[in-house]
């Protein structure tokens, strides 16, 4: 990568799938402030420094109470001119997370709804984006076939030069190939 | 995703690793400007406005004279307080490319070396980055059972509310599967 002097151009948005593999129902809110009652997952922007996977997770608290862990990153979508982006482009990335809770607790100014939703409803329901619907496809994927079919993993990794680290995702290597 | 006023918080470096499939080579540079003379990919910073796919088609270009054009993408690598990004968060994204030309013309003011060097002595040479020579592993698993298992595939997708287009990134559903 270029070590050229840049600038930043990209937010990052964050949501989190969280999944119950006990009975195939995901965790969905409907915004208080659309014009569309679409059933989504609960996100946000990042903070400054903040690894993606605890974005999810803390957006995912603070929208609707459930406690979570990160489990992969699913999806990427990259938008440039985005509303309320300033001219700068999004970079909204959707992780799948495990529960740690179960009880909705969920903020009335952000959310109008908040919910288990069976994924195969998600999947078909025309109350949602096609972002949503895609991603609910691939964890149907994921629930019967197994997630190392869906997802990127994370690794922590030592930066070569600065001796910090940072973390990288991508598909799971069969064992046999790992170094 | 939140509709709240955000700001840029990344910078996006892409690289691209040109896969040739008849031979199994890869197309790798060494940095002008490095301590440590490591065969890395070509790539550089996302100009504004820019989607991932070009600026790896883009940069390859301009640092070896290949052409070529975007296939998927296969790694992610988030980094905070990264050297030369002011304070600012690195996203780098690594793709995957299919060449169109071959002759390598490469430019001398950032780059040292340019070659086509063999994916298997890419995967095990310590003149590399532990990023480059992990997703020279995944290229070979690619190669030899299929790409679909190291991939995301990309789609263009029509946006809700804005009437733009974005790019989706994720695992390649079954046929069967897809709505």
């Amino acid at each position: 990568e270029s070590r050229l002097p840049g600038f930043a151009t990209h937010q990052i948005g964050v949501a989190g799938a969280v999944v119950d593999e006990s009975n195939g129902k995901v965790l969905v809110v409907q915004d208080r402030n659309k014009t569309m009652n679409a059933w989504k997952f609960p996100g946000g922007l990042s903070d400054l420094a903040e690894n993606i996977g605890t974005t999810a997770v803390r957006e995912v608290f603070e929208e609707t109470g459930v406690r979570s862990e990160f489990r992969s990153l699913l999806s990427i979508r990259q938008q440039h001119d985005h509303p309320g982006a300033f001219g700068m482009s999004d970079m909204y990335i959707i992780c799948r997370l495990s529960p740690l809770t179960y009880d909705i607790n969920f903020c009335t100014q952000e959310c109008l709804r908040c919910e288990w939703l069976q994924l195969t409803d998600l999947a078909k329901t025309e109350h949602t984006t096609p972002i949503t619907a895609r991603v609910a496809q691939l964890l149907l994927h994921g629930l019967e076939s197994g997630f190392h079919n869906i997802d990127l993993s994370m690794e922590v990794i030592p930066a070569v030069y600065s001796g910090k680290f940072y973390q990288l995702y991508h598909r799971q290597l069969p064992s046999t190939l790992k170094s």
